[in-house]
């Protein structure tokens, strides 16, 4: 049994690989092409055009949480198993999006832009207590999100795709058709969902002009989500009081965006979750899937390649 | 009886007051100086000249939550009762104080200077979680904020002048003999305490040297509690990493203060609680004593002069 692992690994970072794999072979090589008609499993991205090659392929993990660039058409009709890091970075990315709530209902840019003046600013500005905030997706990141959001004495509304389990930390669970009410109720509406088919485009001008002219969007997980053109403008046009985005439906963003220097937007660069814990917990997942595959039992974070996470 | 109340009211909240005040006479005043020869209460500040006056009053309310400014040894001295009105602002200092901790851990200022830049600017940064926060005061603010830590799975210390209480959310009390502790266990310092005889300069030079050298520390209640220059050196020679600073020991924050450009501190201009919502719950408070002191009852936020809050 193969398996090969892409990346750079240090020699002590290979050993503990090896030793998790136990009798399965592990091959660690910088590109995936090789060897690719021998492995059994690729820790690593693997692109459309090696798969067809991949005759023994059984197993792919990715090590990003979300798998929305991996998930080719090729590989959701194989019957490759695909596992993500999903979960990695959900802690870091709750701090990011509860950082970027407290940044915009305080005007923080405003405070650091006197600060560069040496001008005493000061003014009166709201608390998240008390305030409504508006989960769209569930997973890892929303359910911490969730915890927090309690903690400031929010109201807290959750949105999932599949109804029925519990959510500690939400007040109310909205389903799919209660989209309306999460738009209409939020003081912030927050995007910790993955990119599918389900999700890309979802809120457009519809959804954004259904949202309170007080309300801010943040998003955390995915751009793509999020129409950027009609965000902008309900941004421009006070449809909504400001956005927070760390992730973008084109990253890098580029240089000629209109969201860098869109006021009430404050822009981050995807770099919510990039923290040494999160590639940690990243890797630590990997490491676990590796002994389960090599011992033959059920991996963990196996993603459901219908629904796209 | 005569309770004078000083500051600008509108109509219907002149008769608010009235209506709590019952049948005691309630002079609305734009000077405490008025007509203070009568009074048997003043709401507002009472300057130390007027104190000698003042022969029948028995009652000042402060419509801050801080008394250092309005304690004057004559009213120390006095039999005069002094209340405050602490708790109205503690949520959202607590939230402030959350929103420095997250935008000094992951170097927020750099991607806003990014962003106005139009710059992809993405590094490695850290996570509040895991880390230990410190609370130096464990009044409203710093029971909020140690609730709040604990949803972002930090380890809490907090420090308070009286031991014994319990306090919801703090891992480990600490007594006034382990102050060493606080600073050398801490990532974070947060200054939450009255200014106070006791509290004045204790974060001096030997208290910043025995701080971490990865540590922030973060002041939202008051300052000169804080030797200012000892924080300037120990940010600027790295022997701490940063400070998060809304308290100033002068205020507003000269122009010619070095702290406006230090790099790894930001200055907010003790702009923490400024919010509708405290100014209504200070109000409250006042209207509430206003009421008990008519009726002769007790009165609550009552001020231990001798200690200084």
């Amino acid at each position: 049994m193969r398996i090969t692992v892409t990346g750079h690994h240090d020699e002590i970072t290979r050993r503990r690989i090896r030793r998790a794999a136990g009798d399965a072979h592990v091959a660690f090589a910088s590109d995936p092409a090789e060897g690719i008609e021998h492995a059994d499993a690729v820790v690593g991205n693997v692109p459309d055009p090696l798969l067809a090659r991949a005759s023994r392929l059984r197993w792919v993990h990715s090590p990003s949480a979300g798998v929305d660039a991996v998930l080719s058409e090729k590989l959701l009709a194989s019957e490759v198993i695909l596992t993500s890091s999903t979960g990695n970075g959900a802690i870091p990315l709750a701090e990011h999006a509860m950082m970027l709530m407290l940044m915009l209902n305080r005007d923080a840019p405003r405070w650091l832009r006197a600060q560069s003046e040496r001008r005493w600013d000061r003014y009166v500005h709201g608390e998240l207590a008390g305030r409504t905030v508006g989960l769209y997706g569930l997973g890892n990141a929303g359910l911490d999100l969730a915890a927090k959001a309690k903690a400031f004495r929010m109201r807290v509304l959750g949105m999932r795709r599949l109804p029925g389990a519990t959510a500690p930390g939400v007040d109310e669970l909205l389903g799919q058709d209660d989209f309306p009410r999460l738009l209409a109720e939020s003081d912030f509406v927050v995007v910790t969902a993955p990119l599918t088919a389900a999700t890309a485009g979802r809120f457009g001008r519809k959804a954004f002009a259904a949202m309170r002219p007080t309300a801010f969007f943040v998003c955390v997980s995915r751009g793509g989500i999020a129409d950027d053109a009609a965000l902008f403008d309900a941004v421009r046009e006070g449809e909504i009081a400001g956005a927070g985005l760390d992730a973008h439906a084109v990253e890098p963003l580029p240089r000629e965006s209109p969201f860098w220097r869109l006021p009430n937007v404050i822009v981050t660069p995807h770099n919510g979750a990039t923290t040494e814990e999160t590639a940690r917990r990243g890797f630590d997942i990997m490491l676990d899937n590796v002994g389960r595959f090599a011992r033959g039992e059920p991996l963990r974070n196996i993603v459901d390649k219908a629904a796209g996470y």
